[in-house]
């Protein structure tokens, strides 16, 4: 619990209203009750801000005056109220040491504060650094390690060889260093290239549920620091992911695919193998990425949802395009 | 085993042939032999009939006439077979009570007909209702709880706060309760917002492996009763799916999606962000829903499949349709 | 470490050069150096070739001529770099023997040779073929088979009445053998079919990362042998998917499809239920299969990517093609 000025003072936040107000929670603008931080970043919410029963707003300036209850301004409303989010963070806290029933070896390097839950297991040449914290069931690497402060939620599995920087965040069934998909047509079937690179992850990387990463073929497949990837996304071998850019969920990007600095990626994405997106690209979702993109800027594929009839009518007609077009030009070249 | 006047008594179905004769599985039409059960759904599988060695079918009494074999009557054949193979399950069910290799906070509530697997993990203030059984390796956060008869196989992971209800199945690797994909531009990269809300989660749900459902950000990620959701589905934060709907493969939901009631949804369906699904509504394979859909009925997107070179063709041009378009405007507005 | 000479002898390549250099290691041309093997498979690559300072090079005879170090010739080098991959695999191997912390059934059967890692569970029935090794916290079901040499990475789950080959891969949090997504529309809701089915894997097959695979409902789903999976695929009861077809990341096939042998699908297709794609097929990424495919060649939907603001224009037109085509065929038919 916080009192709103206490709240203003953590937040950097102008406070107009009542500092001794006691906030005990966040909640959204229609839900909040009068212990409740409540925040609007749009203006489409301006009637929810107009009935709302918070005990206290965060805002922009220009909203104030339409706020019929306590607020907190600044420029960035929902940046600070990211920030927040983190104070009333009540999230449980795995207790910290070795958890009898995990298995870690002798010859793993751990920082006395590290917390392993029960069942994880941590191989030889592992090394954990100070805060650490490995979920029940979770697995780590040979030689693999954890940089201060990450934490790995329960049945992550992380491959013998990948590195993850400083407060790093995985979630549940995220796999790590897995062979990526690599194999040479022989005389008959497929012969196995193995997989002999690793994985790297900068500082501050998330990663969500069910996302996989895999290792690199030959070199190792990069992940940046303050990259934050949704579930359910797979990184092939050999990419490499630029500084802050976002990943939605199930999206996949193919083998030695570079992505640049400062993209987000919307949901369902595809990128085909070997290609480059430059920084500061938008992808829209579910859609694939061909080619290069070598210019900044919003890039989209697919077609637009239409009742099913209609589509199928439409859709017809897409097989025909070509000859539709030859169509036309046949009349207009037509003499008059 | 089963007599088929005991399968006719069971499943209220009206029998034709042999009430002594023993059925000892259930099989489809071309590979049954004399000791299964078979059935018919569809008008398409009628040769398969004529042809069948089943020891019985069940079927419509339109297709009576047509079975060279013992038969069972209903109006919904399909539905009978699908009680009928409730009664020839042959999984194996684990042993009651906990696991001795099971890690089970003193702080949890357990049911005395519980059963728990070797290496499940059940952190405090968990509570475990009658006739639940939490597969091996298979982990429940603290506070989370699971309704009578619920089902959790190998290697689930439920977060903290997520509640479920009464004979859900959860399958293997699926994530519950993970945090939503909600950051907020910093500065400089993303700041993370701390996912504060849980999952609810009703009675009769069905979860499929690998499928991830995100805890809310602020209040509940909702999933109603009887919902069925098939592998590799994202649910994002803050999702509400109503009751009965269906799910099929590989689809994702963004964030503050809401699904109505008895909608099915096919593989691969990608629903972007803040739109709403009325009830009833079905979505086909791979399409993406870009907006709210208010009315019933049956929606699409995408481009029919062909051979490449053809579609490469088709592909350029549908780059050039509004083009296209404004050449044919302008050819129809010429005087004849 | 070996000398170019040694491999030279085991991959069966022509050498020239010093057969007694010594080679640690592989390495991409760009950055190999005097202890690295490269190689070339791709003429686009010879400038990297031309500029290569590797202690020798795989190649074809036919680019030997620009290649400023020593190298190895053979009519199919990129095959010759898996075979050689697998030389240099450095990948740690897990102890042989069965951990204390694993627990397995004393009904299951297991040859002395096996590993068993340490969180793993065997049920009942199991059988494990000489030279199987079972990673960290894998399950596998009751009556469940592997067969000799087959590797199965931490975290996998393997449910009941699931047989794989000889030699086969499985990584992390895949799922073999959960329950087909198979349900009975009933009077409300929804009415479960038991899967009675099992899976049934060849020889030689690999399956990704997060992948799934579901049991067949009668019948079992089948993978023939040498059938590569990449990551996040999903296969549906009752699939048949032939030898040596190879499946990439984020794949979907919907229940009952029937693939033929080597065919190669690429990252995200979709196929719908009960189609039968022929041998020798290639799908093309984020494809929808929409029907059967009969004759061998390329296949491909979708639309190709652009600007967004160019791609809505377009986009806006699709939605009216069918009337484009029908205002073409009015203008067509207009007397000259």
């Amino acid at each position: 619990m916080y009192t709103l000025g206490e709240l203003a003072d953590r937040l950097d936040l102008a406070l107009s209203g009542d500092a001794q107000r006691h906030i005990t929670g966040l909640a959204a603008l229609p839900e909040a009750g009068a212990g409740d931080l409540a925040f609007i970043a749009d203006r489409k919410y301006l009637q929810q801000l107009a009935r709302t029963r918070a005990g206290a707003v965060i805002l922009h300036p220009r909203f104030a005056e339409q706020c019929p209850v306590d607020y907190l301004t600044c420029e960035l409303p929902y940046l600070a109220f990211a920030r927040a989010s983190q104070l009333f963070d009540n999230s449980p806290r795995q207790a910290p040491g070795v958890h009898p029933g995990a298995t870690v070896s002798p010859d793993a390097q751990l920082d006395a504060s590290v917390s392993i839950g029960p069942h994880a297991v941590v191989e030889p040449g592992a090394v954990i650094a100070p805060g650490v914290v490995i979920g029940a069931g979770a697995y780590l690497g040979h030689n693999s390690r954890l940089g201060e402060g990450t934490r790995v939620f329960p049945s992550v599995v992380i491959y013998h060889d990948v590195h993850l920087g400083r407060n790093c965040v995985v979630h549940s069934q995220a796999v790590l260093g897995a062979d990526g998909f690599g194999f040479a047509r022989a005389e008959r079937g497929w012969e196995k290239i193995c997989q002999l690179g690793g994985v790297r992850i900068g500082h501050g990387v998330e990663i969500g549920a069910g996302t996989t990463v895999d290792r690199g073929t030959l070199g190792h497949t990069v992940i940046e620091d303050g990259v934050i990837i949704d579930n359910q996304v797979q990184v092939a071998h050999n990419c490499r992911i630029g500084e802050n850019t976002a990943i939605a969920g199930c999206t996949g990007l193919a083998g030695s695919t570079v992505i640049g600095a400062n993209c987000t990626l919307a949901g369902g994405v595809g990128v085909v193998g070997h290609v480059e997106i430059c920084d500061n690209v938008h992808v829209t979702g579910m859609s694939m990425v061909t080619r290069s993109i070598t210019e900044p800027g919003s890039y989209s594929s697919g077609t637009p949802m239409s009742r099913t009839r209609d589509w199928k009518r439409n859709a017809v007609r897409f097989s025909q395009l070509d000859a539709i077009h030859r169509r036309l030009a046949a009349i207009e070249q037509q003499p008059d």
